[in-house]
């Protein structure tokens, strides 16, 4: 290795001023767009700074490679997270982790490691379903998740293809689908990510390990009424979507206000054609709901529908639902977490309310998750914040845990 | 002239495809956009048709000349609509008035009209506001109604400026503004349209004469909360605009019920950063207030704004509200409405739900109105309809209209 140690703090204003977004604030950084592209760059930088060789997987997945004894990828350790971020989202939701992973790297080097097994440094694509609407796409897509034809289907805002993307990307979109090969070779999955709760901020701890994953889905739910003229159509002659969709925005706070551990958002509404001097003629409605008991989130969907279609039916409107995409709850590997638990003594267990690639590749692999404090405990918005001593102790702590795995018994081998 | 006459059917046959909206139904033809600069060359051909010398003035606004004796196009009778619509609007609201105008001219041709004075068939730009948000942005820069300096720092939704767009279809963005040199050739305006409502339809007639345009305003609330992440986030911490901006959607149509005559939609609302697994930190909520009496448009807003207020300080958020145009109601020249009003003896008078050029050139000149009746009643949607037969009875009634304001006494004159 060419370089000297980088801290995580060193890593990150390296891409401080990519993909700022001066209209949301914060961030947007789209998945295969230019800021994003202009990350995966970086990525190869970093993985050539430290003689790590990078692929870009079938699926787009870009991977940074340290072989192990002959030159071996089997039973690789794998860290990282991903690039992309939400429209107007912080700087630390998904960098942190790929950055934390190179600077944990260095720390091994320091250290003098002689590692038992590769290492690898990965960043998943489309991790926030920000640009085609489908979070985690490249993992899922990995996993066999996510059926290749139906996200081949997908658009993104401009009706630009998921196939364009790739494409536009050097990615040929006839080869996405589940990789046997990519998850074979993966030992143990680790991702370091910025806590986007209040969890360790209540603790007074800078780090964590993740103990589940929240169940998550996403449904669009649209009102249909009639569209008609602002000015010449009497309040009492109106089937107006949106004063529905309005009332269903208030109706899905209230529901999941009623159930524990319940969370329903409608973050994204969108009425057609939108004119300020037209009446819609229907609105969509994304309803995003989580709940930490998967048998609880189908009841919350069907009180929300419910509850949706008596305030629908009460401005003679109608609606319909689809499910865009729905994942349980994923409890992480048990063993894999007490190896880490016991790597890091001091570090409370925290479930994640928000979803992550984790979380899918914990289907087919071991996988497992650290978080580092987040002061305001706001995420997806730009006051995301990480304090520097906190993201060195993050990846202080990714290293020693990444020490551990390729040190010590094969993860795959332990569980 | 060298043709025979055309009917106002075969002539909006010609543009029937033009600006079609697949996407959401209808037709989408912003001013300056591909499909309104393909309108304005079927203006042109038409006028070229006719014989008449077309000219674009100063503010964007197309004219197509039949001058009277001598040349003169002194107390010039004028008449004629706009041709862009409304996101997703329909096939008549502003092509049927300048369809109408010209198959007028051909009646009156078919007639042998001698005429005293000059004709002018006209199409103003951005009626609708659908591109650059301030509805009769070309008749309200003509009467100097509207600001030019504010005028050119207007965008659209792609962030290109009317600047930008004025240049791209050849009209010098600087020397819009008052035109004192085209209102003082104006005699008087006619402007037919179809109408948006459905006092026609019960009354079972076909063609309406304008009498008053009701008064119109629009506001811009915003509701600003705390972005936050949709999964981390508890919904006790949660301060969620999108909430807030729902109640507020019911609220204004709440408002406006207990209001004899007044209307209030909510046709276009945006939240930032607008993702789905995303808390909105600020939502954008247009309101559309109208009412007949002046004195009440205040009141409303004031309601309006004390409610919203309030929904949003239940939610932990705030509310900023920002005028973005005004126009009181508008009594059509009471004299011209008369002569009107002889020539069509069993034509109803009607007030306007709608805002019209021929309301912001009222100001300036005598101005009248004539509606076709829409047997749906619905307007600024795909539904909205013009039976065939009456399009030919309101070209009939403007041909009528247009005869006794080109052989009778100048219109001026009379007032």
């Amino acid at each position: 290795m060419n370089h000297g140690p980088a801290t995580v703090g060193q890593l990150l204003r390296e891409i401080h001023e990519v993909g700022r977004d001066p209209r949301r604030g914060g961030y947007s950084r789209f998945a295969y767009g230019p800021a994003e592209l202009e990350l995966r760059e970086w990525f190869v930088e970093q993985a050539a700074r430290r003689s790590m060789d990078t692929e870009t997987d079938r699926n787009g997945i870009l991977w940074a490679w340290l072989p192990g004894p002959g030159g071996s990828c089997e039973q690789a350790v794998v860290t990282g997270s991903h690039l992309d971020s939400v429209p107007g989202g912080g700087e630390f939701d998904g960098p942190l982790g790929v950055a934390s992973a190179f600077a944990a790297v260095d720390l091994l080097n320091a250290r003098g490691l002689t590692p038992q097994r590769a290492l690898a440094v990965v960043a998943f694509p489309e991790e926030e379903g920000g640009r085609f609407g489908q979070a985690c796409l490249g993992s899922q897509l990995m996993t066999g998740a996510m059926d290749p034809d139906r996200a081949l289907g997908l658009h993104d805002a401009d009706g630009i293809s998921l196939a364009e993307a790739l494409t536009g990307a050097g990615v040929d979109p006839r080869h996405i689908g589940r990789d046997d090969e990519a998850i074979g070779r993966i030992g143990a999955f680790v991702e370091l990510h910025v806590e986007q709760g209040r969890g360790l901020v209540d603790r007074g701890q800078p780090v964590a390990v993740g103990s589940s994953i929240i169940g998550h889905g996403l449904w669009r739910l649209t009102v249909t009424g009639q569209g008609n003229h602002a000015g010449a159509t009497r309040m009492t002659d109106r089937r107006d979507p949106m004063v529905a969709a309005g009332a269903v925005v208030v109706a899905v706070r209230d529901v999941a206000r009623t159930v524990q551990d319940a969370r329903a958002t409608v973050g994204r509404i969108e009425p057609t054609p939108g004119g300020t001097n037209v009446i819609a003629s229907r609105v969509e409605v994304w309803l995003d709901i989580r709940h930490p008991d998967d048998a609880v989130v189908p009841m919350l969907v069907a009180t929300v529908t419910e509850r949706a279609r008596a305030v629908a039916a009460a401005e003679g409107c109608e609606v319909t639902l689809v499910e865009e995409s729905y994942g349980g709850s994923v409890r992480l590997d048990r063993s894999l977490r007490d190896r880490v638990g016991a790597v890091l003594p001091d570090a409370p267990h925290l479930d994640a309310g928000a979803g992550h690639d984790a979380g899918v590749l914990a289907e087919v692999v071991p996988a497992s998750m650290l978080f580092t404090r987040n002061p305001t405990g706001i995420s997806h918005a730009p006051q995301e914040q990480v304090d520097d001593a906190d993201a060195e102790s993050g990846a202080a702590a990714l290293a020693d845990v990444l020490q551990d795995l390729l040190s010590g018994p094969s993860p795959r081998q332990t569980l």
